[in-house]
């Protein structure tokens, strides 16, 4: 079993609102929903810090990802995602990630994922551009 | 066309956060996406005014719903979505929504959708519990 | 309330499965999960019919929608969906689409909804291109 | 980088359709839906095999899952999509599953989930029951 990490952890914090259809036949947020709000808080991130998803020259394309679970949250909780960067490479970074309730500072959930940085015409992988990878060092711990 | 109402017609009003995957391959919220905010906030008022969607008695059943699309939105837009209630009947009630970008006080789509409430385990129409009801006439206009 | 139609008032019948998380807490698809569904199936056509989602310079905007629900489906049901053309315009085309279980020709759920081909830069109403005009015309009744 | 498995890997193999929502603004599936094709090939399996998703005693709750990503799809493909078990236990199994395109047998994507049994009410683990553990030891290798 994976340890559980706390807010004091992560150095962004972002609040996320639960939907109705993020609930399933179980009554809670499924396990895939979980992937849908990492990708929301860094892709947040990226263009808060200049990525430019519509037209830009290099896109994040995620080659890996992966989840723990360790306590169910349901809507309509509000809801704090943590996010930092665990590595940071030339073209390929690994966001951290952690979901928390407004109650609790021991994560419902954690899991991370790797964006690899590609030209959106060839898809081959290329620098993380400037002033992107500068302000990335500073989410790493 | 339908009418583009404005903020003013509604007397509830939440703020909703757009999440990466309600951008399709144009790069605009989904169509479809506008209905899992009008379920979102519909369905967390009737929360917060009773409704037990775990285990009570009584569900909401949609039976019908539509929506007009004006402007587009995209992700990562903070909205703004509007609710009242354009009819209400003993077991059903229509509820009229809306959704704004944060700068735009004309609505970028409206809809509607009609709730019959159901015994949960016969499914057949109930009358709208108190003190349900009377928080719903307070949404009419 | 609405008619409920028959298999036999739409030309083109595809199979689509369901997927876990359309049902939702109460165990049923959820009634946005349908919206999906009609996307899929029109748009479907549409690219076996020669538009080009990726690159191609007419996209089609969706202005309206509605849907009517009859009878609940849920996960794991394998359905039906039809299609047919209501009305063609020169840039506009009004789709019907309805939904069926696998034993029983009556819809469980019908819509529509209204596609605005429009240039994909300009974001400007365009002609639907030939040859997707004429073969939509083999789609209306 | 993780080994990319072939068809021959995985005992089950099913056929999935792709859903134009499936694809994000850079024209592919996006990494968070192939979890909902995870979670709905394994449940279909269960519930095939058994399981009452609506009132069995013991449903199935995830707590771990990771996905390795090979090659981009893309709505409207159609996929194939592999399930094996790698490893059952008293009251968990961990799922292995694969996407592939029609006409390639090298996995597109590739990755598990662990679902832990419990008692609906209490949500303590139970163990897996009959006859469900005894056909999932057959999907092992």
């Amino acid at each position: 079993m994976a340890d559980r990490p706390s807010l004091a952890d992560y150095p962004h914090i972002v609040e996320l609102g639960t939907r109705w259809d993020d609930n399933d036949i179980y009554g809670h947020v499924n396990n895939v929903t979980y992937y849908s709000y990492f990708d929301t808080v860094a892709n947040a991130w990226l263009i808060d810090h200049g990525l430019d998803i519509h037209g830009g020259t290099a896109i994040g394309l995620v080659v890996e990802s992966g989840c723990h679970y360790h306590a169910g949250v349901a809507y309509p909780d509000r809801l704090r995602v943590g996010l930092r960067i665990d590595r940071l490479g030339n073209s390929a970074v690994t966001w951290g990630l952690a979901v928390f309730t407004e109650d609790d500072d021991q994560a419902a959930a954690h899991g991370h994922f790797v964006h690899v940085f590609v030209d959106r015409v060839t898809r081959r992988p290329t620098q993380i551009p400037e002033p992107l990878r500068t302000a990335m060092a500073e989410l790493t711990g």
